[in-house]
């Protein structure tokens, strides 16, 4: 079996009230048993918000980026703020009883709590990391998909939610079912107006004559931690980065490409619509050398 | 204590295997205790789907109809296809248990199971509905939202899923939300090309000279249940009925307007975008009193 954690929260914002006035900030509890009700608006309004956290030798990565995107997502869906001082102190928790592996994961969810109780659910779950060598060693395939929306709804509509990391996936798992279908292993979104947008778990980087690439953030995807540290890498390697509209002219005349996201690091594109890509696997080792050697 | 019923299903799909091989098709459980695994990817990804059906005197209504598009959302999902004979029971069994009353619900919610289980999960929740008479004979104000989406995006990228009534529905409520803070009881979305296409979570349906009209269930909306019933209402009194592609210039045009759904059943619309409406109040009476004698 493998070795899972799971801690559930008293109190996951300071707005609201605890589940138990007489317990501790968390408590652990068994992985494969029941802990959510049926009426919680998690479930059944997919209404909430969660974080994919890297784990390696028992230290999350990236902890208090992936802190403040928990937070800003809470707040694009009016929940009670997040107690980060709650919420990190249960990641290391779950993070310390982890069995040492060299990579995992933990899974921060946090939901509106079940319908009328007025008080949020909280928890953090982790586990071993399936092996994700394949993925940035011989890179992965993936297929451009329509997301529907303009590139600016983020701006016009945001209660769209785009740029909300919500529990609402269900469109991105339909996406990435697509990509099966049509032979990838998985799917880049673009807009309505030909922006390339983000993967349906990950965010696009590419490199173009030597400098890393990456879409604007204000275009309703999400802003990727990963990614993030993927410039710092680039920025300590000397190359130059930048945020920018991306179109799919600008994706076919690219370098090489990556989809970057927690677990997975960088993966390398080797197709992208069927048609081979250059993989710069050298720069590609060098960019998960440095995310998995990341002090925080 | 409001008097909640519960049941899990043992095998929700016929296509996977049983939770348990030697228990019966479904079990009643406490509704207030903890049923789903944190792993379950109804609640981590709001990967399954859902229906709400009304309940008069303990008799679910429309529930073939409603069936039918839990099936059809099930297969838009790619999720195994539901067992509508062991759903049928077990909705059946839980207003059976239903204490009486006048006017309940049972929402029905089948997921794609914990993550990696290959079983689908399943249960029937039911409940006494709040009061809806206000909405019914008072009215509901409502704001015009941007859905976002083009009103061909269910034919052009099925991946999105327009037309599944899913668990992913944060975004129907924070619309919800933002009609509130709009100073509106709820929203009606529109398509970015400008059509009318549904509430947060109902039908618009418009009286215009005399006939009844809804917009077409073909641009990415949930063909309603209660919609059909109306139109059924409106049939048996001789009054025509369709399906088109509505306008905004359309809706400021009808001669009274209606959202209609499962549980509040007709709410007339007293004020659109704050321009207050004309509202048919003894049509209204006639339609609920057809819906709410429902045989089927």
């Amino acid at each position: 079996m493998t070795e899972t954690v799971l801690a559930i929260l008293n109190q996951p914002s300071r707005d609201a009230a605890p589940h138990d006035p007489d317990a501790d900030a968390f408590w652990f509890a068994a992985p494969l048993e029941e802990h959510v009700q049926v009426q919680d608006l998690g479930v059944i309004r997919g209404d909430g918000v969660f974080e994919t956290i890297t784990v390696v030798h028992g230290r999350p990565q990236a902890l208090e980026p992936h802190l403040a995107r928990f937070e800003r997502s809470a707040r694009m869906l009016d929940l009670p703020v997040p107690d980060a001082g709650a919420w990190r102190r249960t990641i290391e928790a779950v993070c310390a009883e982890l069995d040492p592996v060299r990579e995992g994961f933990v899974k921060t969810v946090y939901t509106r709590g079940v319908e009328g109780s007025d008080r949020p659910t909280g928890w953090a779950y982790a586990a071993p990391s399936g092996d994700q060598t394949p993925a940035r060693t011989e890179g992965i395939s993936v297929v451009t998909l329509d997301r529907g929306y303009r590139h600016d709804v983020e701006r016009t509509s945001p209660w769209l939610l785009q740029g909300a990391k919500t529990l609402s996936y269900a469109v991105n798992m339909a996406a990435l079912r697509e990509a099966g279908r049509r032979g990838a292993d998985d799917a880049l979104f673009v807009s309505t107006d030909g922006y390339v947008l983000e993967g349906t778990r990950a965010n696009l980087v590419m490199s173009v004559g030597g400098r890393l690439v990456t879409p604007r953030t204000d275009i309703g995807i999400l802003a990727g931690t990963t990614q993030a540290d993927v410039f710092r890498f680039a920025e300590d390697a000397g190359m130059d980065t930048s945020y920018e509209l991306v179109t799919l002219a600008d994706l076919d005349a690219a370098d090489a490409l990556w989809l970057v996201s927690s677990v997975r690091q960088a993966a390398p594109l080797r197709s992208v619509n069927g048609v081979t890509r250059a993989m710069d696997l050298p720069l590609t080792e060098r960019i998960n050398e440095f995310l998995l050697s990341r002090e925080a």
